[in-house]
């Protein structure tokens, strides 16, 4: 299945694709797509539904991220060995944990909006994560059991707040609309090899990042059991696993993006997303 | 107002503390203490009734913690000059900022759970502001009207997974049961000068925080109006400001908890926390 939520910010509807792109409404079956519709018994609900007996939504329409209410939105550093060198970082031992603040998801060609004092604006595509069972201290063997799907995750972030403005990396990451999410939850079942996906974003027109999440140092079940560690995962909780090479920072001369700037960013098998920059009032 | 939230995990109902200190159900005028029931006007209409009108619960019953469904739980690290000592850092120039996850929050009396593999488990006393009014880019003269109230919150933090596994904190700050938070969310009109409350915390019944918020670095309007150059803050935030001196790992030797041993804290006006550590299964 590929869920989506189709409708203006805060009224999105929930809804799934059908076998011709068209999304269908979910509202019927489904409050939302996040939280207990996630959990793997509401997800073999939804499947058992014939798409076609579904009312069709607008394709044109506005499509919001593509899980609602995310109690969590974890990020993993630094986790393909190329961009670490890009970032003049060591490869990490052990996955480096971050968040990003909840209050940044957006849908994923919404604006993103650059903020007052923003200096050094970048991308990074990532693969997403988004877990179904929840749980803690997860095997790694039974990790799979607790991902509801993935996801296209811009991990949009200021390089100045990120690093230059003291401690942590919280300030850089979550600003306002930071963190475009989607078009589609695709559950695991429609894709091939997780660890084989190749990861592209272009910035008002040329590519900066062409890469495979074949290249990760930490892998998607690793993850999700290694975060389990640290805290208990639940359903609607989003995980984003990661950058390849060719962020702006990471560029000679650095790119950062301005007003104006577009970008086009995709995972094969997890839809596209496009995004303008635009100013902060 | 004293707002809190009675009854066992996940199933509390809303109450206000009358004048003898018994908790009044306010189930019949707000599903819950949490995001749009702190927003200014919704406030007000609480304000408006009269405790003794209500349904009284029961005084003894557990007490969860005072905000239902934090989206944010963010957190200032070293916003003391002798704590910031202590821990062998600069004194700040700018907040540290981090995050807390919202699925480490619990009632004020709750057990602690020692994670599996942890080493360095420390306590840190702190005062909660918790967010009324949304907004972003918030002047600091108009930080007040942001604030919904206060509340004493343990920043239980594993000084291991935080400082020696790699990256930024996020792994030793948000495990579950880190988060006590309550009892009472108490309204500004209730505290006579937030910047001048004493804060304590004992552990095994030994006193080893002493403190007071008037020895903070950067106060609680300033925080607010800071970050939220960085990120909008929504109804139901909380943020967390920083500990006094006198957590353990300041000790010398250290001294970190184990099963079996108790923490009390509290914060003049704010009420008082007790919880127990207990292994993780």
């Amino acid at each position: 299945m590929k869920l989506l939520r189709v409708g203006p910010p805060g009224k999105e509807k929930p809804a799934v694709l059908d076998d011709s792109g068209i999304p269908r409404d979910l509202s019927a079956h489904v409050p939302d797509i996040g939280g207990a519709a996630l959990l793997p018994e509401a997800l073999e609900k939804l499947r058992a539904i014939d798409p076609n007996s579904l009312p069709a939504l607008n394709a044109d329409d506005r499509i919001g991220a593509c899980v609602a209410g995310a109690g969590k939105f974890i990020c993993i550093g630094l986790n393909f060995a190329d961009h670490a060198k890009e970032a003049g970082a060591q490869i990490p031992d052990e996955p480096i944990v971050f968040n990003k603040w909840t209050s940044c998801i957006v849908g994923p060609n919404d604006d993103v909006i650059k903020p007052r004092g923003s200096t050094k604006l970048d991308w990074e595509v990532e693969l997403g994560i988004v877990i179904g069972k929840p749980g803690a201290y997860i095997d790694e063997s039974d990790a799979e059991d607790h991902i509801a799907g993935y996801c296209l995750v811009n991990d949009v972030s200021e390089r100045h707040f990120q690093l230059e403005c003291g401690g942590q990396w919280a300030k850089g990451k979550g600003c306002d609309t930071f963190g475009p999410v989607g078009p589609w939850l695709v559950t695991p079942d429609e894709i091939d090899d997780v660890n084989n996906l190749r990861m592209w974003l272009d910035v008002n027109g040329k590519r900066y990042q062409d890469g495979s999440s074949s290249t990760m140092i930490f892998k998607p079940n690793f993850i999700v059991s290694y975060l389990s560690r640290f805290m208990s995962l639940q359903a609607g909780d989003i995980i984003s696993t990661g950058t390849p090479p060719g962020v702006g920072m990471g560029q000679k001369p650095p790119v950062y993006l301005n007003a104006g700037d577009t970008m086009k960013l995709g995972i094969e098998g997890l839809g596209e997303q496009a995004q303008a920059v635009v100013s902060a009032d």
